[in-house]
């Protein structure tokens, strides 16, 4: 196990009915505030309204910034920080997803700063301070109403990076499992996706003697595969949504990475694909997942044993190692498959024109720490995925 | 699962090495702090020449106030907050166990309350402000270093109450595995024994949905049933300390516990055997907790079959639920046999004088509610103990 530190302030207020707290819980930290939302789908919902009348009821005045993207885009964020500035305002409230939560930090971090926020994103500075962000999710997927993490893109450039820093963990995240009930279903999927990535990027390393957060992975995992079908079965499954709202915080606030090794190859190999075609980070992470774990899985071979046997139950008796292997990713695509995935690039309408152009791009950012990729991997990677 | 609001800001600093940080990270707190610890263990080990050291290395100054029994006393807590008050300290770092860090949190709580600190314990007033606490733990079973519990005995009346607030979790913990190779055989078995009740006390719930959150319970027992062992053979295993010392703090930091009822019967049983007999609680909790199960598992036989096929690995196969419960609890009792914890009152040298004397107790303080238990159920559950 590797030295760590871990701390995770966000207040989590979890359950039903729990977005009429906002106005209150705010008003501990702020009498004025931003609010930061996507479209349209909050108001159709009725959770504008009720957010808003909170923010009133509270006393907490609020000025408003719409219009975040599924990329959430760098010109949006400078009109916030703009906004906040001319305002006087010193919280964000996010209302969304991980689009909006993500555009609400990178506001958060520009309005202290006096160079361009994208500096962050580009390396070329770090935060001092940051205004204090707080959220109501609205989609389980990206971790970000606990992560340190938020990932924007410059329309300008095409440029879509990350930048992580613990000042940027919410204060506190609203998580109410009844606003997911009318995502629609290719949302639902993607964001299982993403939580399952999020996992696997932390449960894939070389680091030994991580037994037990190896556990609360294998843990996490097979709750999430067990609930997710569900998810189709019934979208207005309280008790599904609840488990795997909860998975989704776990899967990323950093717990199940504590003393270890993280990977993120499978993220920086479909970062290009999506920065390529305009796919969703989840469909393009089911389509990457099984094709990496082929490519790599002879680096760490009874690594990958245990995840077959714990996380897929393949029956250890099963066979040689190669073997009980490979049908613990045949469990895998089986299952993503069945809750409506894509497992192959082809289901996504990409053929192998860009695939060289996208395997360099890949290799120049950096991937893979359990197994560190050139771009030749990254390649086959891409060809094992056709 | 029920609605629930989860938040840890307790900065964990764990690994080899960590206590010399203890001097910079108390320096973003404070100049003058108290330092708190027990007998003479941290003298011996050097830990108190390296934390002491670190503390003047960074500018902290410091008052000293030792002297904490394994029953932390209000005497001693008495002291401190005088000590505090009349040196102007804001700030207590507790070095030890559970014991001296609920001590700690005592003075914590006590030094700017104008009343009696004991009115907290006997539920008459709650704290309005508390001053920090930080911890270097040096034993893992109480989880206290991340909790917001502290227990305390006056010694006057015999009453050893706890409580519970939120402003009481520490600061930051520095979590060294390295510091348990030098802990008594009989210390370290007693912590496994805490920790693993812990998680049994939020485990047997009858709130339905809480599917993750059993599954995290579990994954944490398992490693540390994997692990416990292994102490005994090696205690310098720094990879099994490591695992044990993080699944501790995992046992009692509330996260298992999210979204359903918790039950702590078992504790409230123990805390009479510990009251009326000199026994470690982690030996009482060995004991108690198998009687405990066999006289409630009628009321729910299909959680307990869960955690005999799940945690015990007991082939579902292997007969009726009856059948799959039983062997589920002989599997734990022959652990902790193993281990070096005693599973009968007898073992304990504890006969049935005192039994309905502690049940009448035990009933008055409100025991369980997995099941509620009135006197004469606690009397029957001691009885299936001796």
């Amino acid at each position: 196990m590797n030295n760590f530190t871990f701390q995770v302030p966000t207040k989590i207020i979890f359950g039903r009915g729990t977005q009429k707290q906002v106005g209150a819980e705010v008003k501990k930290h702020a009498d004025k505030i931003l609010l930061h939302y996507g479209g349209g789908s909050i108001r159709k919902s009725g959770l504008y309204d009720t957010v808003t009348a909170s923010l009133r009821e509270a006393g907490v005045d609020y000025l408003e910034l719409g219009g975040v993207q599924p990329n959430p885009r760098l010109a949006l964020v400078q009109e916030g920080i703009q906004l906040c500035r001319d305002n006087n305002i010193g919280f964000i409230l996010a209302v969304g997803g991980g689009s909006v939560i993500d555009s609400a930090k990178a506001i958060a971090m520009g309005v202290p700063y006096h160079g361009d926020v994208w500096d962050f994103y580009d390396h070329k500075a770090d935060p001092q301070e940051v205004l204090p962000v707080a959220t109501v999710l609205t989609i389980p997927a990206a971790g970000s109403e606990c992560s340190p993490s938020t990932v924007i893109t410059n329309e300008k450039t095409g440029r879509k990076y990350g930048y992580t820093t613990e000042l940027v963990r919410p204060v506190f995240s609203i998580m109410n499992p009844e606003l997911c009930f009318t995502l629609p279903g290719n949302q639902v999927v993607n964001g299982i996706s993403d939580m399952m990535a999020h996992i696997m990027e932390r449960y894939f390393t070389d680091t030994e003697h991580v037994d037990l957060t190896d556990r609360l992975c294998e843990a996490t995992l097979r709750s999430i595969i067990y609930h997710a079908p569900k998810l189709r079965e019934n979208p207005s499954d309280y008790d599904a949504w609840a488990e795997i709202m909860w998975a989704g915080t776990i899967a990323h606030n950093d717990l199940l990475g504590t003393g270890r090794t993280e990977d993120w190859a499978s993220h920086g190999i479909e970062h290009e694909l999506s920065a390529m075609y305009d796919i969703a980070h989840g469909a393009g992470l089911s389509v990457i997942f099984p094709a990496w774990q082929k490519y790599v899985y002879h680096h760490n071979i009874s690594r990958f044993v245990q995840f077959a046997v714990r996380v897929w139950d393949v029956d250890l008796a099963f066979g040689d190692p190669e073997a009980i292997v490979q049908e613990g990713i045949r469990r895998m695509e089986r299952f993503f498959h069945f809750i409506g995935l894509p497992i192959r690039l082809s289901e996504l309408g990409i053929d192998d024109t860009h695939l060289e152009e996208m395997a360099k791009l890949a290799e120049a950012r950096g991937v893979g720490n359990f197994v560190k990729l050139g771009w030749q991997d990254v390649l086959e990677i891409y060809r094992l995925a056709l």
